[in-house]
């Protein structure tokens, strides 16, 4: 059998390992556009800021480890042009090669967001599009005294820290009211007051223009202009389905519409990681969920279906966590208006509350959980200090279906130093049994 | 309608507040020996190392707060001494009081083991029964040179750290062969190498004497003696059940016998805390478990029942979480001995792995999963970094009953510094689907 995997992200080298695992007499090729594979962009604000010394370490394995130990036959600076029935033409060395396959997998990513203004294309404007960018940007960034940085998501915030930790001022534009606009507006205030002692950051600004001769030197906004060296823009991202539309169906959110074995509406065909929509098992709705740990378990999957044994993604629950300096910042399931968008009658409890024990100097946890009327669990979003592991716990709730009352009654462990014998949580699960007339 | 309360531990005052704020015109009393409620032991080892500067602090609320905030008819320095059927006579002042009840609850908590060896009544050989001891554990501490602690328990555990803090020489004599015996024994080894770093670490010993003129100056052990000027012996907890037993039944385990309304064999008698017996919710069986958080859970089940309402305490999990100077340790649910005691057909996966993104430096967690041979989740044990937050999501999974499917599939956030995109979580459940044959 020849199996064909297009893109050499995570999902695609995790799909392919998982199918030489299972069937060694197989052949699995990877097409791969860049030099590099099994690339893991999250770390790209850890090589920028200076923890991470070689950016090469961004990837988990090198290109021979997976031709050497694994078997798989990897293609890298190799371009897929053309995918027709059980065929696939890739560029590669400046000539156009075809391929056969019995099964094919997407795994092509996604790609950032242009900003469709006036002269992006000024030199020193830069996308995280892949950890290939990262060098670029440190090396910029090590000579700007001004960067400016387009957008307040998780990369937005990230890259905000980093370059600051090298000294440099930063300011962030941001086109909503507040940063991480995904967060509700109590938890976003607490992140704004934190972001503010570190960045310049400017809320409810649109960029229109860049300026500069050779060079971007000055960033234009409805409301004023920034003068820079280097701008990063990160304001979104698309799923990478130009090859795959012709040949396979698009969901409603634009990436690759699959079932639950990560089959595309094509037989044998597959789509695995940030170019495939996936289930939001909180909605139960399709959804496009562009995150390291779901495109990782969902090529784990496609490579166990596409190796002809049975294997189901449950879906993904969007939960994330990040830091801004000394506050941990998280989120999982939905927002009160994420909810209320998708249709639910909501209850909801914010409060702010010691992490640990109150003898300890730790500092506070800001914590909102968001239910429906019968007291399931929609999400939760915390801001502070001890975020992480309360993210990791609802999440582990979330996915097995809890409500309220388990979010009261788990047992969490208490240990004074890091946590309190009546945990935030389920503070906040008391406070929802108030709100639904629970004694 | 008169309630009386039996201990004004963290049961006794959370069952108390939750009756008067469900029946505000209800008289509720409690009768505490002390002249402290709402105390809160887990924090003795905080004040002794001096991160807490006054032992009052770890009392959560004072009697005054309890008497006028809540209404509360609060008895300090009462001692119960009898109870019959609607009334108790309680010891206060030196004089002996009757006081009427209809409902009645006892919350009269555990009390270290003593361990029967001669001249045990030495001054200097004590016990951490309650935090009125703290002072004078510290007060000694402070005077000594050489600690002997007498048991590997969590609370052996913490006051080795603590005392070690204040600069002094620390013997841990422990009876079995590892510390922390609760844990298997590839947990064990690693929390072993890492307090023979700062303590005297005897194992496999037995005390059989101690020896002194006024105050101890010597402990003996079936295999050598060691000068000491206090000896703190951490050796375990009997519930308190000597006037309860006289009108209620107890359990298996010694603990007072209850349903899930905390009611015990008779009608209107409630019992919770340490005292009483609850749910494992791994085993499904009643068991002893007396740890602060279900202790607080339990008194409010109590006070809601209690007060007339229904409410059902679902059990515990033994979940639990220390560390010991920088090593972070934790459990939930059976170890593999447990589980193979109570019957279980088990596999397990022991790991050690990163807990973060390999390119932190931060260290490495060795995680043990253990689960029956229909891929039910039983339990999990972890020593190293990132413990605390693996533990309270896999006490949310086993709360909600999860097998090693859900342990794969949960989807945790990942963000580098604190966390992996293949979790060690994730990791060993890949390694028990290996065991049962799931590709």
């Amino acid at each position: 059998m020849n199996i064909a995997i297009i893109g050499g992200g995570a999902a695609g080298m995790t799909a392919a390992s998982r199918v030489k695992a299972l069937r060694p007499e197989w052949n699995v090729m990877v097409f791969e556009k860049t030099n590099f594979v099994s690339h893991a962009p999250c770390g790209i604000p850890f090589y920028v800021s200076g923890i991470v010394e070689y950016f090469e370490e961004l990837c988990t394995y090198d290109v021979s480890y997976f031709r050497m130990e694994r078997g798989i036959d990897v293609h890298t600076n190799s371009k897929v042009i053309e995918v027709g029935e059980g065929y696939l033409v890739a560029e590669e060395d400046g000539k156009e090669r075809r391929y056969e396959w019995d099964k094919l997998l997407f795994t092509t990513g996604s790609r950032a967001k242009n900003l469709d203004v006036k002269r992006e294309e000024l030199e020193g404007v830069l996308y995280l599009n892949h950890i290939t960018s990262a060098e670029k940007v440190k090396n910029l960034a090590l000579k700007a005294e001004n960067v400016v940085v387009i957008g307040s998501g998780y990369i937005g915030v990230e890259m905000a820290e980093a370059i600051t930790r090298l000294g440099k001022k930063v300011t962030i534009i941001e086109m909503a009211e507040r940063p991480l606009p995904e967060y509700d507006a109590e938890i976003a205030a607490i992140i704004k007051s934190e972001m503010e002692k570190f960045v310049n950051l400017r809320l409810g600004e649109k960029v229109v223009a860049f300026e500069g001769k050779d060079r971007v030197e000055k960033v234009i906004t409805n409301k004023g202009d920034y003068k820079c060296e280097l701008v990063i823009v990160a304001v979104g991202s698309h799923p990478n389905t130009e090859i795959a539309k012709k040949i396979v169906e698009l969901g409603k959110s634009g990436a690759i519409k699959t079932n639950s074995r990560m089959e595309t509406s094509r037989g044998g065909v597959y789509a695995a990681g940030d170019c495939a929509e996936s289930l939001n098992i909180i909605t139960g709705k399709p959804d496009w969920i562009p995150l390291a740990t779901p495109a990782n378990k969902m090529g784990y999957v496609a490579g166990v279906n596409i190796a002809g044994y049975e294997l189901h993604y449950p879906g993904s629950l969007k939960s994330q966590i990040t830091s801004f300096y000394n506050t941990e910042i998280g989120k999982v399931g939905l927002s009160e208006y994420e909810a209320m968008r998708e249709g639910y009658e909501i209850i909801s409890s914010f409060i702010t509350t010691k992490s640990t024990a109150r003898y300890f100097m730790d500092g506070l946890i800001h914590l909102k959980v968001v239910a429906d009327r019968n007291g399931k669990l929609l999400g939760i979003q915390a801001v502070g200090k001890g975020v992480a592991m309360r993210i990791y716990a609802v999440s582990a709730l979330l996915y097995r279906g809890a409500n309220i009352r388990d979010l009261f009654f788990t047992d969490f462990p208490y240990y004074p130093p890091v946590s309190r014998v009546w945990d935030p949580l389920v503070v906040a699960a008391r406070n929802l049994f108030r709100k639904l007339g629970i004694p």
